[in-house]
């Protein structure tokens, strides 16, 4: 292992390269001065109380330079009405930010651009604690105030190049794509254990499930491998939506820069898309049959998209396996278009098939299985062991016209169903090539793969 | 189900062919009075005192019409020495069967030709109980014994309906490659049940695992699906050596019997040979990938080479599964040559497949991993769930190659390997029709099973 000081330089090279310059953070400063004052403005003239709290990474100073997302609440009391804080927090965000747009996910905010600085302007009401919270928008100024009382500029410094490390390894962010680890979870990690290398030094001997409760007070179990009980809220695992393979990732990772640290590994290179022969010659050297069935996507946000395409990918994965077919590998993509792609060992399978009837010595089932292959032309009844079997015509030994002819017979999300009955297109084998124009860049990691 | 006279009327027809007319007891019965006197007077010459028995289905009137061996054993006391026992038993059998050829079991005996009859003529050891008894042979006089007692005219008459019956479905005989139901067991059933139909109904009503013990003296459990404790012996289950197949196969023909009573079901017509032009034909329908090895068995008696066969068949198997095919179906068959099929789904696999290597977690034996694949041109290592994972280059690819360059890898029988290193064929696809001329009896059973 590399000893501290070589990680501290590099450390240090990162920081030049993340750390907000005095002019940016002068200039957010300024921005958020303007757009508090803005906000209050606007609640004074709709005559509401509310409370103007500026919350996220800016208000800790712990965003990475040029990553600078501006989040501005407005708390309103728990009296006023559902309804009237939708329509009043849309109007002060339209005063706020005039050429913004009004977004919703669990509720609707204004998005908007102001200065330079991308921010949302969001209304949520003032509970008295994150168990109260009417939806999750509320449990933000708790976090909030939890962080800013402990995150001073030192810590505020190790939590961007923990920021920065995540997302050099691709596992930076909690939307529902990466599955990876939030902005508060990375914070909170700091905290937890002191430093960046800290940090690192503790994960990278992580033995999963790892369960975390700095203000010890959690009160339920988590399947999850990584369980980190929000401080503010005993009920809650921050990092409920980290898959297991991003746990993993972070501790080989965590390990591998202990041992070898370099820039780099805070900044890789994105991998070149790979050309369409590329493409065809990897399929001629793994000898498999990628199968991709490529359509257009529902037009639905990416949080509501990815679930939704793994969900289909692994019905298809386990339909085609049900039907007696080897998949491979599997993986699913969404650009303009968005694709499902299973890597069958054969896209073939004889035309009989192995079918297990009931025990010998259960004679009513043994009556009417021998029964209902009487007159047929499988092969068999025969005995084996002490259980009936026919080998029986397979009704799907083809993957690939299984694929284009009969996906709706495998389970899919619901949205992505929708799309694919609008029409797909199923490239297989050497076709898959014709992908690398939209899609080079993801298969290039799905051909040269790493952890 | 039929009625009891149905089941009476075709038994009855059945004991017409099958009962030994009054010229074959007759002819019998006379044969076997100059056995004996013949073997006693050649006991006189040497001056030795023995006991001289008729055993066996002849001596107990169960024999079916045509099969009939006589079993004369000399019983010897147990203060002869083992050698001399051997020495004294040939000389006696070479004096009473003078053109008999000398055989070797688990110890020497005569067999030959008297009066159109097949004997056996065997010296044993008169221990005092089958607990004593120094080889298999002694415990023979035991089973006699009870036997003779117990088995009256009508009792035979109904053990000679049993053993048709087994023989025409097949499970007739304790061979090794029949693996079914002995004389012995078959008489114990009879006296157990107490008729042959009792037999039938009682079986077609069988939950294996069955454990039957007249004598209530049995003293060890048995993994075997059936158990019947031998009632000269409680430490033996007569019925080891039938399979578990055996016993499936008797349930579902006893219930057949009593459904639906006919003379056939005692005599069935064996198969027609399956033509080379007619196995093609299963082979394309089937679209399967069949490969034969086909070589000169070794010199051994069926009992020693049917198991070595079955053990080669299951290497053959384990070792293409484990090298990721999959076997659907697989036979051995020995005629003048022997040969070993198994039937793949598909004969070729990708150039690649998926190894897993350990948990990420355990960071020694994860950087022996990554260290081990590094600068090899595996795809990945990458990190699936908690796992490292690379596609490496598949060492198998083609199982007809495999079987032809590397049968020596998988578990083969002893005698068989060595019989397979004097060379072998491989026959793979439509090209097995080449063995319909020498086993086109065993491919129609392939290519039509029964139960």
């Amino acid at each position: 292992m590399a000893d501290g000081t070589e990680l501290a330089a590099v450390t240090e090279r990162v920081r030049e390269r993340i750390d907000p310059a005095p002019d940016e953070r002068d200039a957010l400063q300024e921005a958020v001065r303007e757009l508090i004052a803005a906000t209050e403005s606007a609640l004074d003239d709709i005559d509401v109380e509310g409370e103007v709290i500026h919350v996220g990474s800016t208000a800790r100073g712990t965003w990475v330079s040029g990553d600078r997302d501006i989040d501005i609440f407005v708390s309103f009391p728990e009296s006023l009405p559902r309804e009237d804080l939708e329509r009043l927090g849309l109007q002060v965000g339209n005063a706020v930010l005039p050429e913004g747009q009004e977004e919703y996910a669990e509720h609707p905010y204004v998005s908007g651009e102001f200065d330079g600085f991308a921010v949302d302007l969001v209304p949520c009401y003032d509970v008295d604690s994150p168990r109260a919270i009417r939806s999750s928008v509320d449990r933000t100024p708790f976090h909030n105030a939890y962080l800013e009382e402990r995150i001073d500029d030192e810590t505020a410094g190790d939590v961007r190049l923990l920021k920065q490390f995540l997302s050099g390894i691709g596992i930076y962010g909690s939307d529902l794509r990466t599955r990876g680890f939030s902005g508060y979870l990375v914070e909170l990690l700091v905290l937890e254990y002191g430093t960046f290398e800290a940090v690192l030094e503790a994960v990278a001997e992580w033995h999963p499930p790892v369960r975390l409760d700095p203000e010890g007070h959690g009160e339920k179990e988590f399947d999850d491998s990584l369980v980190f009980i929000d401080p503010t809220d005993p009920a809650r695992n921050v990092a409920a939506v980290v898959s297991e393979t991003s746990v993993a990732r972070f501790v080989h990772h965590a390990r591998e820069l202990l041992e070898d640290p370099t820039v780099s590994r805070f900044f890789p290179e994105p991998p070149n898309p790979l050309s369409a022969d590329a493409v065809v010659e990897h399929v001629e050297r793994r000898g498999t049959t990628p199968i991709a069935v490529l359509f257009e996507p529902p037009d639905v946000v990416d949080d509501q998209l990815y679930p939704q395409l793994r969900r289909s990918l692994d019905g298809l994965t386990r339909g085609l396996e049900h039907r007696g077919f080897s998949v491979l590998r599997a993986a699913t993509w969404a650009e303009e278009r968005a694709v499902l792609l299973v890597e069958l060992e054969r896209a073939t399978l004889p035309d009989v098939e192995r079918h297990e009837g009931p025990p010998v010595y259960v004679s009513e089932h043994a009556e009417n299985f021998t029964r209902e292959y009487a007159d047929t032309d499988v092969y068999g009844p025969f005995i084996d062991g002490d259980r009936y079997v026919v080998e029986r015509e397979r009704e799907v030994a083809d993957a690939v016209t299984f694929v284009a002819e009969k996906l709706h017979e495998v389970a899919l999300g619901a949205q992505v169903e929708d799309a694919l009955r609008d029409g797909y297109t199923v490239y297989s084998g050497a076709e898959i090539g014709a992908l690398a124009e939209e899609f080079g860049r993801d298969l290039a990691d799905y051909f040269d793969p790493a952890p």
